[in-house]
């Protein structure tokens, strides 16, 4: 994984070249260049392996995905949404070159995705592409990314069911996920029965990611995450440890590593073991 | 024209249906069907026919660059960009929904206009739709629309060169109108002879959009324009008349019209006319 997240840093190094105008990109490259895990980006190279398919082939997605998820997370952190000061243990875009600009990067990163796909993955058949292009921008608006933060936002400081903090995990977190394992196994020429089997195995590690981010929020300091901890408790947002409890959110988070792994059962076991790995891991991370 | 415009509103309207979570599909729905002219769609397909492609084959990607267009304005419209109150006659978006639901429309917005396309042109091969999502990311991002409004908030309060203003305009206003004719044509099979001259006569438009929206700025009340007047001469933004007076604004419209119009002598005239008359229609409007 330290290897595929090492080449994957390298090209989203490249793919933002510090042109005129400077502060729009030098604010791109600064939060897409943080050091994230590049879970999504791994994810959909693997996934594209499951099914036969070449990293080469899948590289321009994962890499546009993680300008995707890299911009959601700029407009998130805005002091009109979460008003948060610290991401990757870094200040926060706007933090750093001010409002506007971090707005303005985050758009930027979110049309470059589709650029740099339309320009970069000349291997994969166009209609391969118009595919993996719907996938991709049903997982970032308001059956998405969007619609998962609007009703994280409404519900903040309000008494949220079960129900309701899982509609807003799986938007947040989960769809982004699905279409990167979808789009893996598109490009990598997977059939549908394949794409269904990868969809539940990212509805659950996604969740999984959640559950477990929500444990450590009330588990680990601020150090040891790279953000800012308990932030969660202070701003009264609806968490699993807060709605069920932390042992039975860890129980949850169990079931849910089970069920994903299940998923991968009827591929072949060299080729999904990275996907057994980053659930693995997923549920055993400590920050 | 009207009965372009009302076909696209039409459809426009039917593409955000008000669903769950209902406040971000709202505010959507809210900038997108707000009334503007409907230049950019009017435009693309116009493109589209000018090479004798099918309105309906450009239907899709002209009502997506309508979304790309609006998720540009919620942006800038933004207390942290040009913090202003009115567009297109109505309170602003942030102003209605709030600044997080408004940050997230424009989001939401931008990824709709792709999905739109990669749903709904069915009728365009893959490898056009390729090309097209390649001209339309380029418009939008740190080449495109960004880049302009980057600049163009950069530049405020400062003294700003003529070669300055107008690469502000090309990539806030040209851009956009570049990725219009481009994405007609390539739709409605055009060589890249067409293209080049469509590119020629999208940015000379592009520009004359701007500097006749500076004159009616000076020249026009805020009831007239329904949207603030003489916000550019408060706020100390650079304009055409304020770098080169308004006479001379208005020469410079009257040349970029010219220039437009002849780029299109090549083309059959009675399949050039809608194209000649939005530039009169530019070059001319009120309001």
């Amino acid at each position: 994984m330290a290897i595929k997240a090492k080449k994957i840093n390298k090209i989203l190094d490249e793919a933002i070249p510090l042109r005129h105008p400077l502060k729009i990109n030098e604010a791109m490259r600064y939060s897409l260049l943080a050091g994230g895990k590049r879970v999504r980006p791994i994810l959909c190279i693997a996934s594209c392996e499951l099914v036969g398919g070449d990293e080469s082939l899948a590289m321009p997605v994962a890499c546009a995905i993680e300008m995707i998820h890299t911009a959601s997370l700029i407009h998130d952190d805005l002091p009109c949404m979460d008003n948060d000061d610290l991401r990757r243990g870094k200040p926060t875009n706007h933090k750093v070159f001010g409002e506007s600009t971090a707005v303005l990067a985050g758009d930027a990163l979110l049309s470059l995705a589709f650029e740099y796909i339309a320009c970069n993955a000349n291997n994969v058949s166009p209609d391969h592409l118009v595919r993996v292009f719907a996938e991709l921008s049903s997982a970032i608006g308001s059956k998405g990314l969007v619609a998962g933060q609007i009703m994280d936002i409404v519900s903040e400081g309000k008494v949220v069911s079960l129900k309701e903090l899982e509609y807003i995990h799986v938007h947040k977190t989960a769809k982004l996920l699905e279409a990167c394992v979808v789009c893996g196994v598109i490009i990598g020429g997977g059939d549908d029965n394949d794409i269904e089997k990868v969809r539940i195995y990212a509805r659950c590690i996604g969740l999984l990611f959640q559950v477990v981010d929500d444990i450590l929020d009330v588990t680990k300091s601020s150090m040891e995450l790279g953000k800012t901890a308990g932030k969660d408790l202070v701003s009264n947002k609806a968490t699993y440890p807060k709605v069920m409890g932390i042992d039975e959110a860890k129980n949850f988070a169990y079931h849910l590593m089970n069920k994903a792994v299940q998923q991968l059962a009827c591929f072949d076991t060299a080729k999904a073991a990275p996907l057994y790995h980053l659930a693995y891991y997923i549920a055993n991370r400590q920050n």
